[in-house]
């Protein structure tokens, strides 16, 4: 069976709003983590949760198999069925998600959960004994107050989650995410940062064990930290995901610059204001999603900065406010940019705040080989849901 | 051919997050805005854009035929293949999106469309005279500055788009949004809006008459200035789409109740942080949206409500932070309200900030008949994509 081929579609006639994906600047992005990681001795467990896409995972991934990351069941049901075998899913297990990680466990993928309290490890040993086949586990340690995990020095609940997980054989080891380091916006604060996410991993892995508990894992990763760590002895894998494409809260906090944005939402100018500076286009939240991860940064990004379709920002050009499916484009407060003429049908780009947050809003990546490309070179699905 | 029966699903197996609707609120909404607007003589045209579900939209639609409005050609193109033949798409058209409103048109489907200048009405009127058939527009006037539109005193601009419309038979009327009516929260303010909405409608349609323009279509609308018009003299229809939810930003403005909202987001406990005041829920942006709509009002609910699985607000708790895949749930700052005791797999429901935006995070609706039901009578699919 043939699968008919498609006449190679232009990027001048992609219906608007889409999503482009430069696949350059993608294989970019992921070669620089791997080749850094690979320097500090530290093999990567790529979060598929920002693509959602099996053929950048594949990208990614070091093996067909993974290992890999993943936020959702759904997530590891899909790669699941894309060959990944090794997968840890991120997110605190709710004991009623159990039935799902055993099926894909008894199907050979070995899915990994996370936890962070005595009660989710008591139904976690519980649910291994019935199977009679243990369900591996990772203790979720808060390195700095930011969401969930046990304090580090909450030594007598580390080591009861532990002694309850390994008395079922269910202890893999543990894991941490400094979440916080995308507040971060200096070099130093961010080596600290991944210091801190460090240490607070390895202390814990070091408690456990001289406890007699055995510690395979000792888990670690964020973005920012993954591309600022100096040192990563003890570790055993990092994670991270939303390098692989990159945008404006990252180059906000100085991991990467807007040229390393490899996601971007295609736009059509559909009308202007003149008296008020505006040039209306037909991307709203829907496909650049409400995030506003710059607001909180020292320059304000809007719901993203405009380039033309060369990926070229315009000077200081910027969406500044939002409804469903229209954007309201304008200078960027306090500058003297002039606004570009551009009639109604001229086609923009729109960096996203958050690449997770923007992509998620659509289903398919239309794929350039690299910024100024004009030809889409593939189409690949994007997947959502639980 | 018979459809498998299913058993009947309860809510309390469903997997979590997941979005749910009340159908009997949902109905209460529909009958109060349409009878509201019965009692006033101007029927609705619904937006679609907010359900984006067939079945929906023919609870909402006066007949199955129409009339609706669509916020994108997807949905007309949905719509259109089930049966919907009025259909006025409402963001502003680009000439490159022609050949699709001219398929749905050659099917027998009369799709309008909307435009705000000079450039974009010469390009309609070319396209008609080409297809030897008219592209009926609607002139989208700006009644409060808010986003799109003719200023209802640049006569000259309104007039130009109106001959330029009219020559080529493609005039059907005029059309605006008052947008900035979701910033409001008092009665007086509400009406006086809904009054300026129907005013900028009227005197422009009334100049395009005087100049011997022919307008059919004087079209106005928004959940709040639906709610709160007093008179609507001069007005052929209303276009509404919020209302069939609501949501706590409509809550804040004042036209709903927090009894009102029929939809909600179902999500299982994950986890405590006992010393911040945490609870964590499988519940975040990725289910939730992150649109804040209430930080900008007199109380700011945080990414939502917090409700038992019988729709009850829990006493001053909200969700405070969320990350893709995980919420936290606090107790609102400066409320003397204790946390309540919620065991890891526990339910509760959240209430969105704007249900827009949180319904487009989901691909199907959990239908249940009263907001204390444990039965799932429905599921309902949900659209995306442009």
């Amino acid at each position: 069976m043939t699968t008919p081929r498609r006449e190679a579609e232009r990027v001048g006639d992609l219906t608007t709003p889409c999503l482009l994906l430069t696949e350059s600047v993608m294989r970019r992005n992921i070669g620089r983590l791997k080749s850094r990681l690979k320097s500090l001795g530290v093999p990567l467990r790529p979060h598929l949760k920002t693509p959602k896409c099996v053929e950048i995972a594949r990208l990614l991934m070091d093996t067909p198999q993974g290992p890999a990351t993943v936020s959702t069941l759904r997530e590891a049901e899909v790669f699941a069925d894309a060959g990944v075998r090794d997968m840890m899913y991120a997110v605190g297990i709710v004991p009623s998600k159990l039935d799902r990680v055993m099926a894909l466990r008894r199907c050979g993928v070995d899915l990994s959960i996370v936890l962070d309290s005595v009660e989710a490890a008591q139904a976690v040993a519980e649910r291994s004994r019935a199977e009679g086949a243990a369900i591996p586990a990772l203790i979720e340690i808060d390195s700095d107050g930011h969401r969930a995990g046990v304090r580090p020095r909450d030594t007598a609940r580390l080591i009861e989650i532990g002694r309850t997980l390994h008395a079922a054989g269910a202890l893999r080891g543990v894991m941490t995410h400094a979440g916080s380091s995308y507040a971060l916006n200096t070099k130093a604060a961010l080596e600290a940062a991944a210091e801190q996410e460090r240490a607070a991993a390895v202390s814990c892995a070091e408690t456990l064990r001289n406890f007699g508990l055995p510690v395979a894992i000792v888990s670690v990763g964020s973005t920012p930290t993954a591309h600022y760590a100096r040192d990563l002895t003890g570790i055993t894998e990092v994670r991270a995901g939303n390098f692989v494409f990159f945008d404006l809260v990252m180059n906000g906090v100085g991991v990467c610059t807007t040229d390393d944005i490899a996601a971007s939402v295609l736009a059509s100018v559909i009308g202007h204001q003149p008296s008020n500076g505006w040039i209306l286009v037909d991307a709203g939240w829907m496909s650049l999603s409400r995030d506003r991860g710059t607001a909180r940064q020292t320059v304000d990004q809007g719901y993203g900065i405009v380039t033309d379709t060369n990926g070229k920002p315009y000077r200081d050009l910027i969406v500044v406010e939002v409804n469903q499916e229209q954007g309201i484009i304008a200078v960027r407060p306090g500058s003297n940019a002039t606004l570009p003429d551009l009639p109604i049908g001229t086609r923009v780009r729109i960096l996203p705040n958050h690449a997770c947050a923007t992509a998620a809003q659509h289903d398919h990546y239309n794929v350039i080989a690299d910024q100024d490309s004009d030809v889409v070179t593939a189409t690949w699905r994007r997947f959502a849901g639980w």
